[in-house]
């Protein structure tokens, strides 16, 4: 609980937006797996703030340092530590920070719960920048998946009612999902950039944020993964999803549409292809009992926008116990969906490499 | 993982629906807590097929035994055990069910996941009869939280494509729970049930099943439980719930709304009601970074339709490789949201439960 | 914690002494395991009171019902739950045994831990009769591990100061195990049976008890079970043996005779035999770093004598607060040294079941 | 699992000894406990090789950096990471490490575990340089149960065959415990320091090594914590001490002692002090049925002979399959168990947290 996570293959996040470093160890990797860090780096850079692989200075920070757990390239078997180092942290102003708490943020329930002693510095350990670590786990555990035909990957779905199109749940591919990670801007839909973007740009010029939502897809799971009741795949995911600020929402294949169906239209029927059991439709996105099908499992996860906003907010001043009006100052992401995109593309890979090991197929 | 779920209150569920009896043990329940064993049949008569509180002949099965853990109707603080017997299971036609897998079921995933030892009479531990133990483990820690203030309920939100209202984000009352609760069929808006019964009655005619949604509230739990990342409110709420059968989706507050909304409208200000920290809306559906506001925590799922529907429907014989078709006989649940209703409450009860001893507030 | 245990294998326990029954739950045995109900139930006959193998009346009592998991005789990978009822429970006295705490027994720690509404008859949920569900759950790890080349077992290595042979650490082997588990005195200097009756038969006149130790073997564990610091399978091993209750130690291979040794003495050379890395001695009882060498992993378990003795203690009216004499009545087991035998073997078949398994062994 | 371990207060501890660096993370802190940095760093002195509190030069080696989970000197209830660098690693003779492995240490059971891609270097993950973290997260905790009133501290309890005093296991104190932790060779008995000294340097004259134990106390722990069956005392104790390398047998009380005592002898009767329940022996170590009496805990924990020595060994060449001649060069430690006893008692520490924290002492 808290910020360890995992059962066979277990991760353990540390670190403050604005303290010394942030990072993760991750317990459990099988050893003798080559990581490649220009590939680490590069899923590294996917994150960062205004990412543009097109750019050619590409920007080096944020990147692991990885203290052990790697010895020539390749996994030891041992515990895998990887440190970032906090640079440019700039001197806040605590008073104002614990006095007033930003609405939509965990300044408020992080106090309660700490008894005040929460690092509030930039959000402290509930801060966006948490997903650093996190997307470096993923990016090892996509490594190692990869190797066993396994490719997450994901898109941007959604912008506020700006809409992609879906994935198609059969027949998506590990180069369709290569390709949207080598993107700037994930979409499938190749129009759909320049709305998004207006959308976000329109959200920030009003001193505002915007929302949204991503799908996931990982293709190549095999079949027999996962297991009834608690330790089913969508429980899995989402145990680690949530894990990433601002997800508010998940849904399984259909999802929230599936509720609106009748058995008819939502059961998708089994059939061969090249002697392989196939489903002809994937509904289910890829998880039957818990249990995954064969077909991809895909997950779409809701966003909420960015809390911190430029316009002025009505909050309490904890210390007087009177109603005030607060300002965020300095500059903000309008909209954190593409960035959180690999973040929980990360968490996703995590959870089933997870769940590989723990059938022995990693 | 599989059928065990919890860090400090812990449930283990086991048993198939055609074998000789299923249950749980609830492990670590504070000792001294008394059971009202009235209430708990009651409770669990709520998931029978068929429930309606206003009929004289109530059904007496699925009366859980305690085994252990209670000494005088009171908790002694050891592992609680009941145990509910199967009756009037009925002879089934093995051979085809394992040939023959049912779409949207686990016959084949649970097949291959188990080698082809699983039980597939009645799906066997896939079975949505597994929720009776899980709502009888929800039962009890809704009576211990109720001693602290603390009421879970719900409502049928949607079958198919009629909605009810949903709850008042920030002034549902534990009495409006407490009285859904004691409803045949629980909505908010009187006028919506004879449509939606209506909806499954018209898929049952048609041999077909239909989906729906749930809403679910949590009042009086106070600010502050949960942790940051992993152990966060969502995360452990999800972790659980997708173990009720069928669920295909999650959302907590405005969820996959939220993602259409911009800062400003998501936001919830903060003020102050009676001295206590409050927020004038509740997007956040009580949980900020994880951590509960104190306001109510709200949450919806989706439940797929029933898979087993009178319908040809499409499959594999698996051991001849063939396409073929498949008739399900016998008489099926059009609608399973009525009946996984309670499941759900249960599942969020027990999360809250755990999550509360965490922090030593049970 | 509590009463469940296991990572990859799990287990959870449950009944008091003179509850309506006893039992376990077992999660992750693999699927399509054969059990053969016979050998479980001689199994189990082993910690029952007085047994003797020879005798023609065999006591058919606490014999498991099997409610889950189990199809045909084979496991179908689902929890496996089995409850033993408690049959011939006599009424007690509660008032005088939870005023006066019976020394050495958790009478008191109980009520402390548990407010005083721990079931305090016949020792409730802390009784030595918690070791049947036990002893069940480990006969079914030794069938499993049986048929890859496992094998557990052990015997009565001192009663008092009256000692048995040690194991040949490096030769003992699996014929030497099976032929002490259907032994009903299991030693292994056949002269040493008499005078250990004798030592518990003098105590037993002296209305006393006394304590003993007892010796595991494992043979056939492949090297590269476990893993370093706290997987190790010394960690593993000890965080389930002591939940039998009355151990007091436990010491691998040398144990502490080691801590008294040179390293010239204590390291096992390593060599070779038919191509295999073996140790030409085993101080290190099979185990290096937390890890398995493929030699026999060896453990000694202390025992302490029963605490119920007929003779007058002191103990401390809790009621009054003053100080008290306790006179226990009834016929005590004298020595529960030959009973712990089969619980402490079947905590490490468990413990090893578990270790295979994480390595995908299982 | 692994090199994670706890369920309230959890560490997570990386690195390999000739790696970038070696630390640890700690989960589920109390927040607001202050820490005082010096003592800390006094803590984690008296596991450097050659400590003497006396010498003015204090070596300034092995200090950690805390990167996380603490402001202002005080922690957050964020997890904390503190990292130690390695400096002075010398490059070593790779191929002789993994073709000859040494005996009594992991080299080969590592390897086969790890396939042969474990980090040999030093002993790696398996070093006893990886207690220094598990110091530091016992350092933590030990502060953080002094304002508990809770203290853990030991002594050298034997030097091969020269033994120390025992504690007295009735009224060992909080000061005695905090006198030993500041003695460079923490002995009871006065005149025993030289003799052990002497078996320790003859050893060395030998090219030799020496084993021994520690006896370890934890002060002030209240009567209610731990649980019975698996997360008793002794079983969460033992689950952490054996992480420490070397360990081969733990004993609580009077151990392996009270195997050969009878009831009435070893049974400690209850009596009142200042109207508190005691009782008036402590064979039981201040644990009955897995809970604490709140008598002192006493265990001792035995610790091998330093696997490296000096002398030839035999061993097999892993690469050409014959049996070789290792001699190891350089300096190497006679005796680890002055350097183990911090490392323990730390372990002790963080496992008695870990406890209370579960029922919400801490």
């Amino acid at each position: 609980m808290s910020s360890m996570w995992g059962s066979n293959i277990r991760i353990s996040i540390f670190g403050e937006s604005h303290g010394i470093g942030i990072g993760v160890v991750i317990d459990g990797l099988p050893a003798g797996e080559k990581l490649d860090e220009d590939e680490l780096r590069r899923e590294m850079s996917r994150r960062a703030p205004g990412y543009d692989p097109a750019a050619t200075s590409r920007r080096e920070s944020d990147i692991p340092e990885i203290c052990s757990g790697v010895l020539g390239g390749v996994t030891t078997g041992a515990p895998l530590c990887a440190v970032i180092e906090n640079a440019n942290t700039r001197p806040v102003d605590y008073d104002k920070l614990s006095r007033l708490p930003r609405p939509g943020h965990a300044d408020y329930t992080g106090a309660v719960r700490y008894d005040g002693y929460n690092d509030v510095r930039g959000g402290g350990h509930f801060s966006g920048r948490l997903t650093a670590p996190l997307a470096f786990a993923g990016a090892v555990c996509k490594q190692i998946l990869a190797r066993h035909g396994v490719t997450v990957g994901g898109h941007i779905f959604s912008i506020g009612n700006i809409f992609d199109h879906s994935f198609d749940a059969v027949n998506v591919s590990a180069q369709q999902l290569s390709e949207l990670s080598r993107s700037g801007f994930a979409v499938i839909n190749p129009d759909i950039e320049a709305r998004m973007r207006r959308a976000i740009d329109d959200a920030q010029m009003d001193g505002d944020s915007v929302g949204g939502t991503v799908e996931i897809a990982a293709v190549g799971v095999p079949a027999g993964i996962g297991t009834p009741m608690f330790g089913g795949v969508e429980n899995v995911i989402s145990s680690i999803v949530f894990g990433v600020p601002a997800v508010k929402g998940i849904e399984f294949g259909a999802g929230f549409n599936v509720a609106r169906m009748r058995g008819s239209e939502s059961n998708d029927p089994f059939t061969t292809e090249k002697g392989r059991v196939v489903t002809s439709k994937n509904n289910c996105g890829g998880i039957l009992g818990g249990i995954t099908t064969g077909m991809p499992i895909l997950f779409k996860a809701a966003i909420k926008p960015t809390p911190s906003i430029g316009q002025k907010q009505r909050t309490v001043d904890l210390k007087s116990g009177r109603d005030a009006v607060l300002t965020i100052n300095g500059r903000h992401d309008p909209c954190i969906v593409p960035r959180a995109l690999p973040a929980i593309e990360a968490a996703a890979a995590i959870a089933i490499a997870d769940m590989m090991k723990e059938v022995g197929m990693l």
